[in-house]
C-alpha cells in the first residue's frame, strides 16, 4: 500500500500538444498525438445552431441528454444520471459525498482519483490488490483500467459493492472506457442498489474531449444531490447538442466499435513487427510494459509521434490509435528509425 | 433577517423557453425572451477549429485566458484568476472556502447565492442592509445588483472587505454585471488583499451564456485551490476560443457598452410611454417595482414576449433588452395591448 500524501498537487497527463513541443523541440511537425486514448476518429462534426452559445442552456433539452445518456449507458433512468461538463470536474464531488475517511484506489491508474479524493479530505492510498479494497470508506478503480486495461468481473465489483454499502462506504467505477466494452461487466444497471458510482466519459470514444461532457450514474438522491453540487447550466450548449446526438446515434456506436478493435488489431500488428508485445490495453489504447520503452518514447517523439510515458514507471508506455493513413506512416517510419538505433546501440558499445 | 433554511431546493430562473411555454400556451411564437440580463448582440460568432471540439483543451490556452481576462477585468496577474465552465459552477466552490460558519446574503438579490452558501454547510440569512453584512463569516453581495441595479462604493467594500478579513471571514461580490460599469466600483483590483473573491461572468455581457464561461479573481493563493477543485481542462474548447477572442477584442467592447446604454435608454422611453416608471437596474436590463407588475408579465406573456417574474415579489419585474427592430415592435405591440386592457378594466367594473 502506497500513502499519497501529496497527491493535491497537480498531475502530468497525455494530450499536451505545448508539453511535446518543450520535451521534442526538434520534432517533425506537427505532432502526431498518440498520448491519450481519445477515439481520433470522432463523431461527425455538424453546425451548432446560434442559439447554442448564445443563449442558456435549456432545461428541458438537459433532461432529454439525460434520457438518452441512461438508455445508451444502461442506466435505470434518467433521475439516475448526472451530466457534468467532463467527468474530470465530478471526481472531487463524487469523493466529497462521502464524509473523510479512507479512500482505496486500485493502482496504478488515472491519477486524479487519488488527487480528488485528497482534496476531499480522504486519507488515500493506492492498493494493488483488488481484495484490499474492502477496507475503504471509499474505494475507486477504473473499469477496465486506464492505462493497462485490467478488468474487474461484474460479481466481484458487485460483491465488493454490497460490502462497502453495509458499512456506509461508496464503490466508485469509472467506466471512461467502458464504450469499447467488455460491457457485460458495467454497473451501470446496477446503481440503483445504492452505495455504487459508474461515471461515464463522452469525450473519449465519441472523440470529442473539448466539448467537456461527463456522467455519474448513481441511485437518484445521489445524483440529486451531484445535480446539486453542480447547479443549473452546468452543461454548455455545444456539448447538450452533441451529447443529444452522438449518445442516440446507435449506428454509428456499433461501427465504431468494430473499427477500433480493427485498428487496436492492426496497431498491435505494426508493434509486433518490431518485437515490441502489447501487455493489455483497450481497443482505444494499447499498453506496453518492456524495458526498452524509455528509448521508444524518446525515438517516437523525435520522430514527432507522441505516446504517454509515466515518470514513475519509466518501463511502462500507453499508445493511442493513429487517425489516418499518414499518422499510421509517420508512425511505422518512426518505429523503423528506432529499430535502427537499436541495431546500432550494441555496435556502439563494442567500439 | 430572513432565514433560508430551505435554500438547497433548486430556484426559478429567467432564460426557459420550455418554462415560457407553459406558462403562455396560446402565445404567439416565436418568443421574444426579455426573461434574462443577456446581451441579446452577442459576439460574432465565428467558425470554431475542429480541434477545439475534438481534442482536450490545450494549458497553455487556458493560461493565455488567464492571462487576457486578468487584463480585461483589471486583475493584478493571471495568477489571480481561475476560469471555470460558468460562473455558476464556482459559487458552491467559494462558499465552501470557508469552514461552515454565518453566510449573509445582501438581498434581495440572485438565489444561487443563498442556495450555494447553503450546500457549502453555512447558516444562511439575508439581510436587507449592507452594513448588516459585517456581522458574517462569508458576506456576499452582487454589485451592481440583479435585478434591481443597487450599487455599494467601493470605499464601502474594501472596508467590509477589511472587517471581514481580520477575523477570517471572506467578501463574494459577484460582478455579473459589472461589464456595463460603473467600473470604478470593481473590487478586481483590490483581491490580491486576500478576503476578496470578485465573480465576473463572460457570457452576460458578451451574449454567450451557452458557452458556459465564467472567473473567480481572487489572491493567487485562493485561486489555485479553486483551480484544485475544477481539476485540468474544466473550460471547453469552445469556451476557451470564444474567451481568448471577445475578452481581447476592446474595441468590440468599448462599442458594446454605448450600444446597450442606448438601448436601456430606449427601453425606458418605451415604458414611459406606457406610464411604466423604471426603478434601477444596468444597461443589460431594467427594474421595474410597481402595483400593476402582475398584468404586465402576463399581459406581455400572452403576446409572446416574456420579462421576469419573482414568485415572491409579484409588483417586481426585471426586463431584458430586445434585440432586433422586430422584438422592439413586438414589446411595443404588447404594451399598447396591455394598456387597452388597462383601460377596459376600470368599464368592466363600472358596468
Amino acid at each position: 500500500m502506497k500513502l499519497l500524501g501529496g497527491a493535491v498537487a497537480a498531475v502530468d497527463h497525455g494530450g499536451s500538444l505545448g508539453r511535446a513541443s518543450a520535451l521534442f523541440p526538434h520534432a517533425p511537425r506537427p505532432f502526431v498525438d498518440l498520448s491519450t486514448g481519445i477515439n481520433p476518429h470522432s463523431y461527425p462534426l455538424f453546425e451548432l445552431p446560434a442559439t447554442a452559445l448564445s443563449r442558456l442552456p435549456e432545461a428541458g433539452q438537459l433532461r432529454e441528454l439525460a434520457e438518452i445518456a441512461a438508455a445508451a449507458y444502461g442506466a435505470p433512468s434518467a433521475a439516475h444520471v448526472a451530466a457534468a461538463p467532463g467527468t474530470q470536474i465530478l471526481l472531487p464531488r463524487v469523493a466529497s459525498l462521502l464524509r473523510p475517511g479512507k479512500a482505496l484506489v486500485l493502482g496504478p491508474t488515472y491519477a486524479e482519483h487519488a488527487r480528488a479524493a485528497a482534496i476531499a479530505g480522504h486519507a488515500v492510498a493506492e492498493v494493488g490488490d483488488f481484495d484490499a479494497l474492502a477496507e475503504a470508506d471509499l474505494a475507486v478503480l477504473v473499469n477496465p483500467n486506464n492505462p493497462d486495461g485490467r478488468l474487474i468481473e461484474k460479481a466481484r465489483l458487485l460483491e465488493l459493492a454490497a460490502r462497502l454499502r453495509a458499512k456506509g462506504g461508496l464503490l466508485v467505477v469509472d467506466e471512461a472506457f467502458m464504450d469499447v466494452g467488455p460491457i457485460e461487466h458495467s454497473l451501470a444497471g446496477n446503481v440503483d442498489e445504492g452505495g455504487i458510482i459508474v461515471l461515464r466519459s463522452f469525450g473519449k470514444f465519441f472523440g470529442l474531449a473539448g466539448v467537456r461532457l461527463g456522467f455519474a450514474l448513481a441511485d437518484p438522491l445521489t445524483a440529486e444531490r451531484l445535480d446539486a453540487q453542480l447547479g443549473p447550466w452546468a452543461v454548455a450548449g455545444p456539448a447538450l447538442e452533441y451529447g443529444i446526438r452522438a449518445l442516440s446515434d446507435m449506428k454509428w456506436q456499433t461501427d465504431m466499435r468494430q473499427r477500433l478493435a480493427q485498428d487496436a488489431g492492426r496497431l498491435d500488428t505494426l508493434l509486433g513487427r518490431f518485437n515490441v508485445a502489447v501487455a493489455g490495453g483497450t481497443s482505444l489504447f494499447r499498453y506496453l510494459s518492456f524495458p526498452e520503452a524509455p528509448s521508444l518514447f524518446s525515438a517516437l517523439g523525435s520522430s514527432g509521434v507522441l505516446v504517454r510515458h509515466f515518470a514513475e514507471r519509466p518501463q511502462v508506455l500507453r499508445i493511442g490509435l493513429p487517425g489516418s493513413e499518414a499518422e499510421w506512416q509517420r508512425l511505422e517510419g518512426a518505429l523503423v528509425s528506432w529499430a535502427a538505433q537499436r541495431e546500432d546501440a550494441p555496435k556502439e558499445i563494442e567500439r
